[in-house]
């Protein structure tokens, strides 16, 4: 056994920066490559590329099976997309090396719901190559749906789920401002829903599906609605200036239907700058049961960081599950890796049995 | 494969009834038998015993392996005591026969605290005969530990921790209130804290614990404090009077430290009627790290109801377990158990399978 788990990183965007920073911060963990699929970055030293003051030693390589060959990772992290169409190549590429992955794609949080017969690919493959692979993350992948089904473990009946998580984007890049409308005006968001550049946020019926397996609930329906969030005063990041008029964010919900009636109700606001217009940032959980069950934080969890340490948080789970295609539900819940992580994974799935 | 899930509930109290209406109720579960302590209900029928207007054709047996070798169960739940001294016997009995267990003695969500030797023995024993045993409930077992644990999970570095946990003990049967002194004067109090018949609550190491191998840390001593709760006004239950000046309950505080510096604080003030002075029931979980994370809710994740759903919530999860002795934070997160309980076993740990 190797003293460090060798990890690679995939995409040095915002979330792939993170998530390399927090690689190279943990004891145990070693950051045995970087790919990016940014020709422009090609050669550069990671250390560069994600604001650090010194080389690594890590070229950014935008050739992934060339980088799998040469820095032998035992475990990937994808950050480069958000869909399933774009995540696949990378995927495959990887769980055919024999390459253990975690996913911060949204829509690999559960492959199944968007792509079934993909998801059957996958998980074969995993199983053919001895890996196992994970798709996690803030949202979908915690806050709407494994936390929410975490809490449904002290009800004896569930009537009916409603999860709030009203967010600040001030922090992320232009894709993602701009999947979200932000600095549209009103008639460009309209046509923006229309042709699907403003696609609000990805991951709801990957949350609700994931509930409803757990509480093996059928879905007949899901109504997604998609408003713009006017901005009345200006709103200003380091990429984006909304003047009053404009699109300040997208406020998207899905409600999903059993039996005729609304179950699981999910309601995500995304806006940058929501302190300007008094907005609280905050995560709510009410589920009515027996018991009934409220949980609330704010402002709420924030995005970006915490996908980044989920991502990193869930290696040793990954290590020690299983070959195949894992969900969030699927596996012991995280927890923040603090120690040497090599000697994290020893203690995974042992804590009952120490003496 | 028999068409349902046969289960032994141990112990006729307000727990082990509460638990055995759960399996009665539950498409999937059969209650396949009834172990009591109390002699005087022996051969009673279990109906009647917990409330029901029918019934079951389930005697009360006061003799383990009796009813054992009789109803043939596949998973006992076990509620008839709170430390391992108490449950041992049974727990060996179970095992032996090669029963798995759900145990909701507080001492057993985390068993090599209390009892590494026992610890280690169950677990061998566990092992040569295949089953698997796991120890839950509302607290210790989820909110100041499972539920803690999770949401470091969104964490890249864990300071400190403060979780609270201020309850109503209103719902609860004369045993529980007098191990909080509920009743009591100040001076019994003081006594009954010096010879043990106080003992407020159980589970404060386990949590810890539980917290701090989730984390990796090491934790150098744990200081617990035992305060009487004075009542200024009358309160009244179904089974106590607590008259002004008398103890209403017991305010319990445990403080671990590491590195010489407190980073697991757990508060857990418990109480009958709260409400007549004002107090706000509530959990509360505050990690300070980054980034800092605050969950809270009010009133309390009431505890009756919760640990009773958490035992039969669990039954799939342990089904599907490997052999050996488990804590909750080693299996897949609980859910509530909705559809057929049979069926709910086949989906566990297949959610990112399906196609």
């Amino acid at each position: 056994m190797r003293d460090t788990i060798r990890v690679l990183v995939l995409g040095t965007g915002n979330m792939g920066s993170e998530i390399a920073r927090l690689v190279l911060d943990k004891p145990g963990l070693e950051l045995a490559g970087a790919y990016g699929r940014r020709h422009e970055r090609a050669g550069m030293d990671l250390g560069h590329a994600i604001g650090l003051d010194r080389e690594l030693g890590v070229p950014i390589d935008t050739d992934l099976a060339a980088v799998i060959e040469r820095s032998r990772p035992e475990i990937a992290i994808q950050a480069t997309c958000s869909r399933i169409v774009d995540a696949r190549e990378e995927l495959e590429a990887l769980v055919g090396h024999g390459v253990h992955v975690i996913s911060i794609a949204e829509q690999m949080v559960y492959p199944a719901c968007s792509s079934p017969s993909f998801a059957r690919d996958l998980r074969e493959m995993a199983l053919a190559r001895g890996v196992a692979v994970l798709g996690t993350g803030i949202n979908p992948g915690f806050v709407l749906d494994l936390l929410v089904i975490t809490l449904t473990g002290v009800c004896a009946d569930v009537r009916s789920i409603v999860a709030r998580r009203v967010n600040d984007l001030s922090p992320y890049g232009p894709s993602v401002l701009a999947a979200q409308g932000v600095g549209m005006s009103p008639e460009a968001f309209s046509e923006g829903l229309a042709d699907g550049r403003v696609a609000g946020h990805y991951g709801f019926a990957e949350s609700i599906h994931l509930i409803a397996a757990a509480l093996g609930w059928q879905i007949e329906r899901i109504e997604e609605t998609r408003e713009p969030i006017i901005a009345r005063v200006r709103r200003e990041t380091a990429t984006v200036v909304v003047e009053p008029g404009q699109v300040a964010g997208c406020s998207h919900t899905a409600v999903a239907y059993r039996e005729g009636r609304p179950v699981i109700s999910l309601i995500h606001p995304q806006q940058v700058q929501p302190q300007a217009e008094g907005v609280t940032t905050e995560d709510v959980i009410e589920i009515v049961g027996s018991p009934s069950v409220r949980l609330a934080g704010s402002p709420e969890i924030p995005g970006g960081q915490a996908t980044a340490a989920l991502a990193v948080n869930m290696i040793p789970r990954v290590l020690s599950a299983p070959p195949g295609l894992h969900t969030m539900p699927d596996l012991p819940v995280p927890a923040a890796l603090m120690g040497d992580a090599r000697q994290r994974l020893h203690d995974t799935g042992q804590a009952g049995q120490h003496g």
